[in-house]
C-alpha cells in the first residue's frame, strides 16, 4: 500500500466497461448493473452458460474483446485467485471481489488464501474486498442493488458490512436519502478505510460521510484520514465490536482486530468525527446531516401534542446532552394569546394539541406558533412531532383528506418559516408503527412525510428518532467549532 | 384517602350503567362507549342537545332515571365541581374526570379548583383524575378508545399519561398485546398509582402490570404497592421526568413533584419492579413478560442473516447485560454439518444466510438449526432475526409466497420445538421499516409476523427491540428469584 499518499480512485466509481464473473440468473449483481445507464456496458461471464439476461455469456474474462475496466469477482473462494490472474492478464483495473470464506472464517488455510489473492493482486490490480458488496455510485452506474434509487445525492457511505452498505440503500430510499457513493469493504486486503475516506472527502459530489467500520490493520492512517475528512465535511462514524463479544463476532465477520473501545471513541472525538451508537441512528444523522441548517446552540423546543411524550423526550433530550430551555416570557406572552389553557402547556416542550386543527384564518394556527418559536433566542432547533392522524380521521370522518391537507400545508410553511427565515434547526417526527396495518392510515402518514421532505426537511417515524438526530447535528457544529478555533 | 387499607375497586372497573356528562358529536368517550357491550347502559348529558348519536341525551344527571354507577365528566374545568356534585346526589359510586385546566396549569386559582374538586368528592364518590382518559376495561366494556380490541388479555396498564394509555391500546393492537385493564390517572386527586397497583395485583384476570408515572404523593404508600405486586406478578416501570428539565414538563403535565432520579431507581430495585427507559421498551416488555418463558440465565444465541448486525448486536447485548457466549464444541460440530463455511459464520451470533432459504427435505433447516442451539448449555434465549424477504423475492419472483409460507412454517416449528420442547425462551424479530412503501412487502412480512404471533410468540420489528425485551425478561427472573430467597 502507497502509505501516506492518497489512491485516486476515480477509475474504481467511475469505470466505462464492467463484468460480472460467475454471474447468473438470479445474482444480485447482474440484475443490479444490467438496471443501471451501464446496462450496455456490462459483460457476463460464466464457462457453464453461453447466454444470460438475455445477453451472451463468455467462458472467461479473456473470451471478451472489448476493454474491461472493472470486474465483480463472484466465484468460489478457492478459485479466486486464479480467475484474479486471468483479470490482470486482461488489463483490468479494479476487480471487487464478492466471494467470502477468506480470513473472516477464522481458518488457516483460508487465511493463507487470502494472502495469495492480497500477493496476486498487489500493484497491479486495485482490488475491493474480498467478503463485500462493492460499490453502489448512482453517477457511474455501478451497482450492486437492482432497486436503489438511479438519483444521486450528497450522503457517501463507507461500510465493512455489506448488509449495512445494502441497508441504508434500501432504507436510505424510505428516508429521502440520495447517495454520492456507497462503498462495502470487506475484508480490505487492499483498497481499505482510509482509501475510500480519502476520496469522499476530497469528492465534490459528497457532502456527508457516514462510515461503518469493525476494525483496521493501519491506525495512523486511518486517524490521519479521518482527520483530513472530517475537517471538508461532516463524517459521522459507528464502530461495530466495541464489547468483547462484540469484537469476536467481528472477527468471524470481517476478521478485523477491533481494539478497545476507548481507544476508538478518543480516535473519533480528537479527528471530529462523530460516533453513534446504532445502524439507525448513523442513517438517521447523515439525512440531518445532508440537509439540514447546523443549529447554533443547544437549545431545543418540542412541539406536540402529547403530554406524556412531553416529559420522556425531554429527559431523553437533556440525557443526550441537549438542553429543553424554558421560553422567554414574550414567547410565552404571545403563545397564550392562541393557545387555550386547558389540557395544554404553554412551556416547553410546548403541549398545543388544540392548535394542531386550526386552519389559516383561524387566530392562531400551527404555523403561527412555530413563528413565535423560531425568534426564541434561547431556541436553537425545533422539532414538530405529528400523530394526529387517527384523531382526525376519527373527528372528521370523509372530510378528513382535504383537511388534512391543508393542515400539512400549514405545518410546512411554519416549518419553512423557521428554517428559511430565522436560520432554525427544523427536524419533523411523522409518526408511524412499523407494524401498522391500516392502509388509509398509513397513506394520510406518507402523504405528511412527502410533504416535509418535498421541502427538504429530515422525517422520522419516532421522536426519539429526530431528536438524536439533533444532536447529532448540535455535535457535529461543536465539533466543527472547536477544530476551527 | 384511606392510607394503609386496600381500596376495593370492582365497581370502579365494573359498572352497570355508564353516564358521559358533556357528551357531543364527536367525543371520543360517547363513541368508544358505544361500541361496547355496555353501549345499552350508556347515558348521554349535555344541556344543550336532546338528541345525540341516536339517542336521548339528558340536561343533566338527575334527570335520567336509571342509576348510574359511573360517570365520565367532559365538561371545562369551572363546571366541574358543580356537575360533581350532582353525581354525588345521584348516588353515582365513580367518577371520572377528563376535564383538563387544574393543577397542572401551574396558576393558584385551579389549584384552589383541584382542591375544590377533590374536597367535594372526598368520602363521597370515587373519584378518578382529573386531567386523564380513565379505563379501557375490555371485561365491562368502559372504553375511552373506540376501535382498541375488545378482547380480554393478561397485561395490564397504569398509566398518568393520557397519550401513553391510548398508545398502549393502539399500538399493543398491532403488536398481539391483549389487556385486562388500561387505567390512565392524571392528577390523582383520589384514586391514585399505589389503589390501582393494589388493585391489578391481586387481579386474577392480569398476569403483567407495566406502569407509567411522573410522580406520587405518597411514597410509602407506593412502595408498599409496588413491593406486594411485584411478589404476585412481573411490574415493569417507566418513570418520566428523570431529569431536572423533565421534572419541570412533568410538573405542567401532570402537576406532580417528580422526586430524583435515584431515589426513584432504588425504589424500582429494592421492590422488584423492572424499570425501563421508553415508553417503546415499557410496552415491548410487558408484551414479552405476558408471553414467553423467563430464561434461566443471562446467555443469548442470536440467528441472522447478517455479519454486520451480528457484531452490533452483540454489543448491544453485552451493554444491556447480557451475554452472547461461544456455542459449545458439540453444537459447532453439529452445526458445521448443516451450514456451509463462506459468509456464515458458525459462532454466536449464527450468521446462517444459505439455509434460511432450506425447505424440510433438504438436509439442513432453520429448524433444525434452532433444534442444535437450544441444547446447548450456554444458551438460555434465542432471537430469530427474519430479513429475507426482499431477498427472496428478487431471486424466486412469483413462486415467493408459497416458498415463504413453506419457509415461516420451518421457523415457527423450530422456535416451537425450542419454547415447548426444550423450554427456552425465543423471540423473533420480523424487521420491518416503519415509512415501507411497498404494499406486497408489508403483507409479506405480516404474513410472518402473524404466524409467529398466532403461536404465542413476541415478535418485534427491530432487532433491539427484540434483544431488550430478552434483557428486561432477564432482569425480572433475577429480581424474582432474589426476592424468592
Amino acid at each position: 500500500m502507497k502509505a501516506e499518499q492518497i489512491r485516486q480512485l476515480d477509475h474504481v466509481f467511475y469505470p466505462s466497461t464492467v463484468a460480472v464473473i460467475g454471474a447468473s440468473d438470479d445474482d444480485g449483481f447482474s440484475q443490479a448493473l444490467l438496471s443501471t445507464k451501464l446496462s450496455d456496458s456490462v459483460f457476463l461471464v460464466n464457462p457453464r452458460r453461453s447466454e444470460l439476461h438475455g445477453r451472451r455469456c463468455y467462458t472467461t474474462i479473456l473470451d471478451i474483446e472489448e476493454e474491461i475496466d472493472y470486474v465483480v469477482i463472484a466465484v468460489p473462494a478457492l478459485n479466486v485467485p486464479g480467475v484474479l490472474a486471468e483479470c490482470i492478464a486482461k488489463g483490468v483495473k479494479t476487480a471487487h471481489v464478492f466471494s467470502a470464506g477468506f480470513s473472516e472464517t477464522g481458518l488457516e488455510d483460508r487465511k493463507a488464501l487470502e494472502d495469495e489473492v492480497k500477493e496476486t493482486a498487489r500493484g497491479r490490480i486495485d482490488l475491493i474486498g474480498p467478503n463485500c458488496m462493492g460499490i453502489q455510485c448512482p453517477g457511474s452506474g455501478l451497482a450492486f442493488i437492482p432497486d436503489a434509487s438511479s438519483e444521486e445525492g450528497p450522503v457517501g457511505v463507507i461500510s465493512q458490512s455489506g448488509t449495512f452498505a445494502e441497508q441504508f440503500l434500501s432504507t436510505g430510499k424510505l428516508r429521502n436519502i440520495r447517495f454520492s457513493k456507497v462503498v462495502s469493504y470487506g475484508n480490505a486486503v487492499d483498497l481499505d478505510c482510509p482509501d475510500f475516506l480519502e476520496y469522499l472527502a476530497h469528492d465534490s459530489r459528497t457532502g456527508v460521510i457516514a462510515l461503518y467500520m469493525e476494525g483496521t490493520r493501519n491506525g495512523e492512517r486511518l486517524k490521519a484520514a479521518m482527520s483530513e475528512a472530517s475537517r471538508l465535511k461532516p463524517v459521522v462514524a459507528l464502530k461495530g465490536g466495541i464489547t468483547e463479544h462484540g469484537r469476536r463476532a467481528a472477527s468471524s465477520h470481517t476478521g478485523s482486530l477491533a481494539g478497545a473501545p476507548e481507544i476508538w471513541s478518543s480516535l473519533f472525538r480528537q479527528t471530529g468525527v462523530v460516533q453513534v451508537e446504532s445502524f439507525d441512528e448513523l442513517r438517521d444523522a447523515a439525512l440531518a446531516l445532508s440537509c439540514a441548517p447546523l443549529p447554533e446552540g443547544d437549545g431545543a423546543a418540542i412541539i406536540t401534542n402529547s403530554g406524556g411524550f412531553s416529559v420522556l423526550e425531554t429527559d431523553l433530550c437533556v440525557k443526550a446532552g441537549l438542553e429543553v430551555p424554558q421560553f422567554t416570557e414574550a414567547t410565552k406572552a404571545e403563545l397564550s394569546k392562541m393557545i387555550p389553557l386547558a389540557g395544554t402547556s404553554i412551556s416547553n416542550p410546548l403541549d398545543a394539541w388544540p392548535i394542531y386543527y386550526n386552519l389559516p384564518g383561524t387566530p392562531g394556527t400551527l404555523a403561527d406558533a412555530i413563528g413565535v418559536l423560531a425568534h426564541d433566542a434561547n431556541i436553537h432547533s425545533i422539532v414538530l412531532h405529528f400523530d394526529e392522524v387517527s384523531y382526525l380521521r376519527r373527528v372528521l370522518g370523509e372530510a378528513v383528506e382535504g383537511l388534512l391537507r391543508e393542515l400539512i400545508k400549514v405545518m410546512v410553511q411554519g416549518c419553512k418559516y423557521a428554517r428559511d427565515e430565522v436560520g432554525k434547526t427544523v427536524m419533523v417526527c411523522v409518526a408511524l408503527d412499523a407494524y401498522s396495518e391500516d392502509e388509509e392510515d398509513r397513506r394520510y402518514h406518507l402523504m405528511a412525510k412527502k410533504a416535509f421532505e418535498d421541502e427538504g426537511f429530515p422525517v422520522y417515524p419516532a421522536l426519539n428518532d429526530a431528536i438524536k438526530a439533533v444532536f447529532n447535528l448540535y455535535r457535529y457544529s461543536i465539533a466543527r467549532r472547536t477544530r476551527l478555533v
